[in-house]
C-alpha cells in the first residue's frame, strides 16, 4: 500500500500518484509554494499529479525570510491571480514554508484551504501536525500567527533523502524530544544507535503519532500540549539570539539540542530526575550534535529572549521538564538564575 | 437594569460600572486601543473601571490606517510591554479599531483575548458581532484577516451620541440592510420615519439580534451568512474605488447605500422583486443619503474591484439579492454587464 492515513487528514505516502491529489478537483485555483531547494528536489516528484493550471510561488529559503515582507509578496501573488475563497495553497517545503505559507492561506480573505507537504525531517515529524502557523517578528520566533488545521498533510519520507546532514540532524532533535517526553521504550531503542543507522521510514510515522496524540488532547496549548516545548524555552532563546549573528548560524534542531541538555539539567534540579537519566541525554545529544560555545556575552542576550516565550504568564518563566526520560511535566516555574546556571552547565561539559 | 446579555457574550450596557470590567481580573496585562475620537469621547466613560495598570495604544482614525503598518506598530507595543498569552486587548472605537485591533490580538502569539467596545452605530450593529476581523491590503477591503470571536462585546448605545451626522448615517445603512434582508415588518416601520426621528436605543439591540441569528447559523460564511452582504458587492467596490481618491470620500455606509439601490435594481431584474419594493428602497435611501455622481471613468475602476469580492467563486460574480423587501437569497450570479447596468440605473435616478 502506497498511501496510508496515519491520523485524521495526515497521509503517509511511499510513492505519489494522481490519486493523492484528486481532492484538488474541488478547488477553483491552486498555488504551490516552494523554495529553491524544494523546487529542485521535491516539486518534480509531484508536479505531474497536480492540475496543470496551478501557479508557482517561489520564495527564498531560510528562517530570515519567514517574515511579514515575504507574506506580503505571497498575498500579492494570490491577489493578482484572483485567488478566491475556494482556492487552495500547497506548501511544499520545510518548516518555514509550512508555517508561513499556512499563515498566509489562513489569513487570505479570512482563510482559504492549504495542504502541508513537508519535505524535511523537522517539518515531517513536527511542523506538519498541530496547526501552528506563523512568522517571526522583530526577531521573535513565530511571534505572529494563528492555529489552523490544513486541509490535509502529505508525508513522503523519501523527501528527507535530499537533505544535507545538518538538516537531518536538525529534525532529529524533535525525534529525540518526542521520545524523551512521551515514550521511554522508544528512547531506549533510539539511543542505542547513532543517527546514521536509524530507520526513518518507521521513525517518522511513530513521531507523527506521538505528536498527534498530544496535540489532539489539547489543540490550543492550554495544558498538556506544552510538554512539546521541552528543550524549546532555552532552545528558542538560543536560536533567536544566533538568528541574526553573521558569525555563528544554528539550525532549529541544533539550538533545541542545546536546550534539551540545559532543560534536562533543570529537570534534575527541580523534578529530581536521576543522574543517570541526565547522563544518558547529555551523552547522546553531545555525540550527535557536538558542542557549541556560548559566551557570557551571548548569555546576556539569551536570557531576555526567554521572557518572550509564549508559555510564560506574567513574570514567570514556565518550562516543560522531564520527570524521567520518557515522561514530561509542564508549567514548571524556573528563575532566570536557574536558567543561566543550566547554560553554564552545558558550557562546562 | 443597566446591563443585559443580549446574546452569548454580547452585553447591552446603559451605564458602565466596575462590574462590567471585573472579568479583566483573569488577565495578566491589559491594553486599550483607541483613536483620537474614541480617546476623547469614550475612554473617559470607562477609564476608571479598568484596572489602573492598563496601557494605552493610540492609532490614527480612518480606514486608510487599517493596514499592516498600523498592525506592526500595535504588535510592537504589545511585544515591548511583554504581553503574554494571558493578556487582553480592549478595542474601543469604530469598525477600524475593532477589525484591526481584533486581528492584531487574534494573531499575536497565535491569539490572545480581546474585547470589542464599539463606539459607532456602524460597529455596534455590524462589526461587533460575528467575529470577522481584518485589515485592508493593496486597496482591497478586509483582504487579510481571520474569523475569531471576542472574549465579549460591550455595547453602550449612548456612545453614538458623540457621532457626527455622517457617521450616524454611515451606520444606518446597515440598519436598513438588516431589515431589508430579514424583517419586513421592521423595514415597514423604519421607512415611516427619517433617521433623525429613530429610537436607536431599541434599533441597536434589534439589529444585533438579527445579525447574531444569521451569523450563529453559519459562522464561516458557507451559506446563509452571505445574505449580510446585500448591497456590499457593489458597495464595497465603490468604497474601495473612492478610498484613495482625494476628491471624493465616501464612508462605508454611504457606499453601501448606493450598493443597496443597485442591488435592489438587480433583485428586480433577476428575482422579480416588485416595482413597488424597488421604489420603496430607492426613495428611502435617496432621501437619507442624497445622490453621488459616478462617472463612466469611475465605473471602469469599480467593476474590476468586484472581481475581488470574497463571495465570488472562480469567474462568477456572486450577489445576495432581495426576493422581497424583508427576505434575501444568496449565491445569485450576476454578469459584469448587469452590474454595470445597475450602476447606470442609480445614475439615472
Amino acid at each position: 500500500m502506497e498511501r496510508k492515513e496515519l491520523t485524521s487528514g495526515v497521509y503517509l505516502i511511499s510513492k505519489f500518484d494522481k490519486n493523492d491529489f484528486s481532492f484538488l478537483e474541488n478547488f477553483t485555483k491552486i498555488a504551490v509554494i516552494f523554495d529553491e531547494n524544494s523546487k529542485k528536489y521535491c516539486y518534480p516528484v509531484i508536479k505531474d499529479f497536480i492540475p496543470e493550471n496551478h501557479i508557482q510561488i517561489k520564495i527564498e529559503s531560510g528562517e530570515e525570510n519567514k517574515n511579514l515582507e515575504t507574506c506580503k509578496s505571497i498575498w500579492d501573488i494570490l491577489t493578482n491571480n484572483s485567488f478566491d475563497r475556494k482556492s487552495i495553497v500547497l506548501n511544499l517545503g520545510g518548516g518555514v514554508i509550512g508555517d508561513m505559507g499556512g499563515f498566509c492561506a489562513a489569513t487570505y480573505k479570512r482563510g482559504i484551504a492549504f495542504v502541508q507537504i513537508p519535505t524535511t525531517l523537522l517539518s515531517q515529524v513536527d511542523a506538519s501536525v498541530g496547526g501552528k502557523l506563523g512568522i517571526d517578528f522583530n526577531g521573535f520566533k513565530n511571534h505572529i500567527g494563528v492555529f489552523q488545521l490544513p486541509e490535509r498533510v502529505l508525508v513522503h519520507p523519501r523527501f528527507i533523502k535530499t537533505l544535507v546532514k545538518e538538516e537531518l540532524r536538525s529534525g532529529y532533535a524533535e525525534v529525540i524530544k518526542h521520545f524523551l517526553i512521551a515514550d521511554k521504550a522508544k528512547w531506549e531503542a533510539l539511543r542505542q544507535k547513532p543517527i546514521n543507522n536509524q530507520d526513518f521510514d518507521s521513525l517518522i510515522p511513530e513521531n507523527i503519532l506521538i505528536k498527534d496524540q498530544v496535540v489532539t488532547s489539547d489543540p490550543k496549548e492550554k495544558g498538556l500540549r506544552k510538554i512539546l516545548n521541552f528543550g524549546h524555552t532555552i532552545g528558542h532563546a538560543i536560536e533567536t539570539h544566533f538568528l541574526f549573528q553573521k558569525s555563528k548560524k544554528l539550525l532549529h534542531g541544533e539550538a533545541i539540542a542545546i536546550g534539551m541538555i540545559c532543560e534536562t539539567y533543570l529537570s534534575q534540579k527541580i523534578l529530581g530526575l536521576s543522574e543517570s537519566d541526565l547522563d544518558e541525554v547529555t551523552e547522546y545529544v553531545l555525540n550527535t550534535y557536538g558542542k557549541v560555545e556560548i559566551s557570557s556575552v551571548d548569555l546576556d542576550y539569551i536570557i531576555p529572549h526567554m521572557q518572550q516565550d509564549k508559555k510564560n504568564e506574567g513574570n514567570r518563566l514556565n518550562f516543560s521538564l522531564l520527570e524521567s526520560n520518557g515522561k514530561a511535566l509542564f508549567d514548571q516555574e524556573i528563575s532566570e538564575e536557574m536558567a543561566k546556571e543550566s547554560i553554564n552547565f552545558y558550557n562546562s561539559l
